[in-house]
Parts: C-alpha cells; sequence; structure tokens
C-alpha cells in the first residue's frame, strides 16, 4: 500500500534487548520504518501485533522462533544477525566487498555470541525462570565471564580492530562504519551498564575499541536517535542487567 | 597450488561438535575437502594447525574467534552458520531463490541457538569448568530445558515442516533438502545421544521430523560417511553428552 513504511520491526517495546541492534542500523541508516510493538495500541502497537505474527504462518512459510522480527514486502525476516546484514546491505551500511560482507556476518555472529553470554550471566540456568531464582548460580556465572570471557571477547576485537587499519576512525571491516561497528558499539554500551567496574577495567587495554564507542557514538542520526525518547533506557528486563553484586569491586 | 583440496576443515579432531555441522554439509555435497586436524601429526594434523590459524592474522584480516574454520583459497570463515551456507550455496545445498536462502539462514541460526542452549544444560555456569564442579546447576538447567525449551525447539521445527508442503519427503525449505536439513538432522540425532527419554517423549508429536531425521540418514553419501570412521561417535567432550541423572525417567 502506498504510504507503508518500508520496513516494520516487531519488538518488545519496553527493553532495548536484541531489536535494539536492529533499531540502531534502521536509526543510523535513516530508513523508512515504524517501531510496531512501541505504537500506542489504538494505533495497532503493544506486544499483541508480536504475538499474532508469531502465531500466523505468513504466505504458507515458517512463523519465526522469537523477536525481533522485520516485515518489508512480503518478507518477514527473523534472528537479529539476518535482519542487521539485511538492512544494511540494502542502505550502505554493509561492506561492497563480497568477501568483506562475509567477514562482516562473521564478526556479527560472534557479537551475537558476545551478546547470548552477556545475558546468560544473570540467567544461567533457565531465561523461564527470575535472576532472584538463580542468583547464586549467576554469582559464579559472571564471575567465570569477568575474569575469562569479557576480556576475550573485548581483547579480540581489539585485535581485529588493530589488524584492520583501513579506516580513518577504527572500524573492523573495510574502510567505513558498517552494521558490525553498531552491534560492538551497543555490545560495549551494555556492558557498561551491566559490569560499570569489570568493563572499564577490561577497556584499559582496548583504547581501538573505545575509540570505536565514541566515535560510532557522534554519528549524526545515531546521536540523534540515543538522545531521543525512542532510546529506551537499559533496565533490568533485558540483556544488560545491572546487579551490583555480580560487578567487580569498583 | 594444484592437487590442493577446495576446502580445508579446522576442527577438534576427537569431538563431533559445532564442526559436525559442516562434516555433514562436505560429506552430503561430495565436496573435495580435509579435516585438517584428523590428519596424522606428521602430515599436518592434530591440535597445532587450529591454534596457529587463530593466532595468525590471514592476509591481514582478522582471525577467527574459536573454531570451527573453513579454509577456500585466500578466504578463511569462521562461525557454523556462515560457513555452513558458504559451502552449502556452491554445491546445491541451499534453495535456489533469494528469500528462501534467507529463510535457510533465519533456520539455521535457530538451530544454532537450539544448539547453543543444548550444550550449556550441562555447562549452565561456564564452558570453562568441569561438569562435576556445576553438576547442580546442571540438574536444574536440564529440567527446565526438557520441560520447556526441547518441545519448544521441536515443536517449532515440527511446524515448520508441516506448513512447507512443497518437498514430496519433509524439508525445512522449498521442495528439496538442504543444509538446514542436515543441521536438524544433526540436532536430533545429538539430543536423542543426550537425552533419550526426554527426546523419546518430545517427538511422539513430531512425525515430520522423525520423517525427516530418517530420510535424511538414507541419503547415500550421508549414509555412507555416518557408516564410516570419519563419523566420531558421540561422547561426553562435546556439544551432546549423556549424563544419565540429567534426563527424564525412562
Amino acid at each position: 500500500m502506498p504510504g507503508d513504511p518500508q520496513y516494520e520491526l516487531y519488538y518488545w517495546p519496553f527493553i532495548q534487548g536484541r531489536g535494539e541492534f536492529v533499531r540502531l542500523v534502521l536509526e543510523d541508516a535513516g530508513a523508512d520504518y515504524v517501531d510496531v510493538a512501541r505504537l500506542p495500541e489504538d494505533e495497532g502497537g503493544g506486544v499483541a501485533p508480536i504475538v499474532e505474527l508469531m502465531q500466523a504462518h505468513a504466505d504458507g512459510g515458517p512463523a519465526p522462533f522469537a523477536p525481533p522480527f522485520l516485515k518489508t514486502g512480503d518478507l518477514i525476516l527473523a534472528q537479529t544477525p539476518l535482519i542487521c546484514r539485511y538492512v544494511a546491505e540494502r542502505t550502505g551500511l554493509a561492506p561492497d566487498d563480497g568477501a568483506d560482507r562475509l567477514r562482516a556476518d562473521q564478526l556479527m555472529l560472534t557479537v551475537a555470541d558476545a551478546v547470548n553470554e552477556s545475558h546468560d550471566t544473570h540467567h544461567p540456568i533457565s531465561g523461564g525462570l527470575y535472576y532472584e531464582d538463580q542468583k547464586e548460580a549467576a554469582l559464579r556465572s559472571t564471575e567465570d565471564f569477568r575474569a575469562e570471557r569479557l576480556p576475550k571477547f573485548l581483547g579480540y576485537f581489539e585485535g581485529v580492530l588493530e589488524s584492520n587499519s583501513l579506516g580513518k576512525q577504527a572500524c573492523l571491516v573495510g574502510d567505513k562504519t558498517t552494521y558490525v561497528d553498531l552491534a560492538l558499539f551497543q555490545l560495549a554500551k551494555g556492558l557498561e551498564y551491566a559490569l560499570p567496574n569489570a568493563f572499564a577495567a577490561a577497556t584499559v587495554t582496548t583504547p581501538r575499541l573505545r575509540e570505536l564507542v565514541e566515535h560510532v557514538g557522534e554519528r549524526p542520526r545515531l546521536r540523534s536517535y540515543l538522545e531521543s525518547e525512542r532510546r529506551i533506557p537499559f533496565n533490568e528486563w533485558g540483556i544488560f542487567r545491572r546487579y551490583p553484586e555480580l560487578d567487580a569491586e569498583g
């Protein structure tokens, strides 16, 4: 229909979550999109349209397993790395070269792994149980994450930034900012929110990562998004949660 | 160099693990490949070449984060879903249509999520600790997995198979077997190994999934692989581990 937005994002309206990785790409691209669930309920917003879409089989095809979903024309996409790649390749936020696109996808999947592990620190037993009911396991899990995985992931991305000296500013692939840089920015922001002391300690040795976070946050469209009410604040329902007892000593 | 294989797989030689999803695609495609680490050490095999490749920066590009890796020409790929997709699209094991390729990728990423959760049942606190040191958490985690996530994942794939009636035999996308069917086969085989009672109970209501597992296992090249010594048996070092105390009552 004429007047319809090019992209419709379906994601929980009260958290950043995995949907935020998609929002950052759409916002930085200046894409024509609607964040469906954040519309007023009397305009078709709220959680209902997400659930409907999960239950429906669109065009005889399979419904997606879990949000975020992106609807564009007849296509319904799920899985954060796939959605981000799809939008980025159509809005100038992916590398142009084929081998670089594969490398970007690999790095995006590695960011997604780090996001999963970040989430599982506070929900090691099950995503279906309350934090309070798995707190002892979360303490052990986060202790290990702070000591081993956090420095390993950040050190890995620092090495990638070091080895890629093509860009004037730090970027992971090629010579310009792509969707994987936006994803790494969001991962860093989330970890900084959740575990401020551990993040500060781990990033002492990752100057290029700190540089990337700074200049990505200054990109005009992204900056105006981050300062707007469209950016949901981090909170304790999302992937990155600030439970002070899980962080390192300050 | 002439005589070099088209594909070199780098993966731990003593487990199926994530590398097995790649092996199945290569084997079913009849691809020209070498499973590098499984060569005798005096022919360049063993764990050393994996570690070397992880430490090296190939062609100025970033080293991959974790195995499996696939080397083909100048390209080094990492991340299981990406490697499988790459090989499948070049060997007739991916859908031909663009929208179907996106759908296949989405389903592959969903299989990968199920694989991660399967692994985390026995290692909920940390992949760096022994099972014995997180056994209590593993009991709770697997109980939840058996009750909630296992039926949810298998039921989801059953629904996808139901909604896709294009193929003569059960397949997830389009009208022929693709790499995502091989991946779902491997996930099912792994879950059946790890949690035989829970798997048997969950698959009572998934006849199409059972059909898929059966006919994928009968594909001539795959069958001959599965019966060969190249197929490493499931064991308690991999993703899918049989700890009887974690399974449901028989």
